[in-house]
């Protein structure tokens, strides 16, 4: 895709057909306060551009269609979401559905280089999968703050040898199109905007709760980034005065009581002490022990299961408490890998929210699960760069 | 003024008069984007409403005005900033800059009609003495929740019978202009943004330590209310577990730690147990101690003291540590009555502050005291009502 919207009206057209679908002349005009002629203006533009096309059978080839308009069905967007252990790669058509996904297990430790390339490789695996056309842009989300818009990661604790190496450049290079980089949680926050329980939501904030814990923050639609991109940040957030160490140096942190590392911890803990036989069991014949299997044992009514994920839903409600008083959100979505520890986690942290927040705060406040489970990062991903291309005045970057 | 901007450039030059004082044509040019000829046409037109006047020797009556323009000098803002014990009410000029301000005490608990009383009196005062214009319009800070824009408070803890009284309504009908409400914090961060040291600062935060503790939110230059308008009530977040009981019916809330009461509770506790003479001998002489004796005492060196600020510093720096992981702001602005506490106060906020949030985040953060003292306030109830009235299009209330 070269072409790009050559005004404010046009981009805000693009992004209503993305996020609305297919529209008749009519619909778009309610929508976006244009007078008739001017829509018609920028509608006919658009289609000569080729980013919109006609869509229904009374659009006729000759003069102006008379229905509905859409994106073109060619645009391609590629979603890379990259996690600590696996990547998801999915490319997506103009209204972000999912054309094709992959899941892959993968080392971020192993550094830039080589994960970049196995990136790659998934990416041109899906390329053929979909017929072949290139990617009109990318979105990539990394589990670590970046540095917004320039796409470099910033001293990612869990990511050595990222530190400053330029995706956004690397990537758009190889991939031969534009590329936004974001951290993981922003993008699941835009994908469960975008697809999910968080559609049409202005204001909310998203708990990512994986190997780590983080937070996305909506703000008016938008993402929060804040002053040096790394709001959200809340796994360092103190929950114990001179509690348990953590690997940041501090002490009490949150993710050193909860997240899937520090559960991994306590669960492989119970299971040598003898407090439970289904994790005992698991630990006997695998030598160690994933947040998967706590879901597990905890759903076959392990005791011992049960009460880890209570007592980490009770820390990790504690801490939304905090935010939901001083942020007052619409809306708290909690996504990531321990969502398969389901309700007894939500139960845990709705009692912490319910119980410290002030009513004003939490009286009409949904806390729920995210929908769209493994796919809300890449299609956050989808987002990103669309919303990249369709802006104007053209980003910066 | 019944003049009103006629369209969003109008709206963008009034403010950008109030904000930056009087501006050349070419001045103005470099900040709005408009064509010269645009420009022109906007600017006759605000001259002609009179909302513009000509600023500078080479104005000349008759042709075009070819120097400076400002903000017409008889504009007046009433701004009124009520707390739980007295009142500030100022009168501004255009660029919000006081011309008459006066304080008084004030019990809120007198409930709305009798203090709503006293607030009409001090202001007549105040437009005896800035030569008897009628308002513009006013802005009204009130000590409690507050619902943006209807200007009701909201079961106001700290304020009996104030609950749903139509404070907007009621004083707009007495005042003969446009009124508009918000709850104190959000007024002393948009005073501190416009006249004092968050002066064009975007996104901060401003806790301000009064009888309570609330802190006020700005989001891309704007004040985040949050979905219910209780955005920044940070006074009852949890700092202990199973801690102080607090009024509200929780227990181990940051209010129940520090803040003007809980402080005054203190400092008489440590009066009677023979930890400070300084403080003791306060207590007798009146009956009852208060914030300003023990910044008093303080001052004189007294180590209870400074004791007590210090931990309540400490406590307050806990939450703060928080809230900058989470929002990563620009700026901390710390303000209210305890400022007076001054450098031990803040020395141990940013002990906390920088100890526990993680190094990204605090890397490049001021934590300082606000500037503008008691008339923050005033100031920022000025710019709300004029953010109000140099909208468009006009807002809906």
């Amino acid at each position: 895709m070269t072409a790009r919207p050559a005004n404010a009206h046009q981009a805000r057209l693009l992004r209503l057909l993305r996020d609305s679908g297919p529209a008749s002349r009519a619909q778009l005009g309610e929508r976006v306060e244009l007078s008739r002629s001017r829509l018609a203006v920028e509608l006919d533009r658009l289609l000569a551009t080729g980013l919109v096309a006609a869509d229904g059978l009374a659009a006729s080839r000759g003069g102006r269609p008379s229905h509905n308009v859409r994106l073109t069905p060619h645009l391609r967007f590629l979603g890379v979401d990259l996690g600590a252990t696996s990547v998801d790669v999915a490319v997506t058509g103009p209204e972000l559905e999912i054309l094709a996904h992959r899941t892959r297990p993968v080392d971020v430790r192993d550094g830039p280089v080589a994960v970049l390339e196995q990136v790659l490789a998934l990416a041109a695996e899906l390329r053929t999968a979909t017929g072949g056309a290139a990617f009109d842009g990318a979105g990539v989300g990394l589990p670590g703050p970046v540095r917004h818009p320039e796409g470099t990661p910033v001293a990612p604790p869990i990511m050595p040898g990222w530190d400053g190496f330029p995706v956004r450049e690397s990537l758009g290079q190889e991939l031969g199109c534009p590329v936004m980089v974001d951290n993981d949680v922003n993008l699941m926050a835009l994908g469960e905007r975008h697809a999910g329980v968080a559609h049409s939501v202005r204001d909310f904030i998203c708990v990512k709760i994986g190997t780590g814990i983080g937070c996305g923050i909506v703000v008016d639609g938008r993402v929060h980034r804040g002053a040096t991109g790394s709001a959200g940040d809340i796994g360092h957030i103190q929950v114990e005065q001179d509690g348990r160490p953590c690997p940041c140096g501090n002490r009490g942190c949150l993710e050193a009581y909860f997240g899937g590392a520090a559960l991994a911890g306590d669960a492989e803990a119970a299971a040598r002490a003898g407090h439970s036989p289904a994790l005992a069991a698991m630990l006997e014949e695998r030598g160690t022990l994933d947040a998967a299997d706590v879901a597990a044992a905890a759903s076959a009514g392990d005791t011992a299961a049960l009460e880890l994920i209570r007592l980490g839903g009770l820390r990790t409600g504690d801490v939304i408490a905090a935010l939901v008083s001083f942020f007052n959100p619409a809306l708290v979505v909690i996504g990531g890998g321990v969502t398969g520890l389901g309700h007894t986690l939500l139960a845990a942290i709705r009692t912490q929210v319910y119980r410290q927040s002030l009513p004003l705060a939490t009286g009409n406040l949904p806390i729920v699960l995210g929908e769209l489970g493994p796919v809300a990062g890449v299609i956050g991903a989808a987002r990103l760069i669309s919303d990249h291309l369709f802006s104007y005045p053209p980003a910066p970057h």
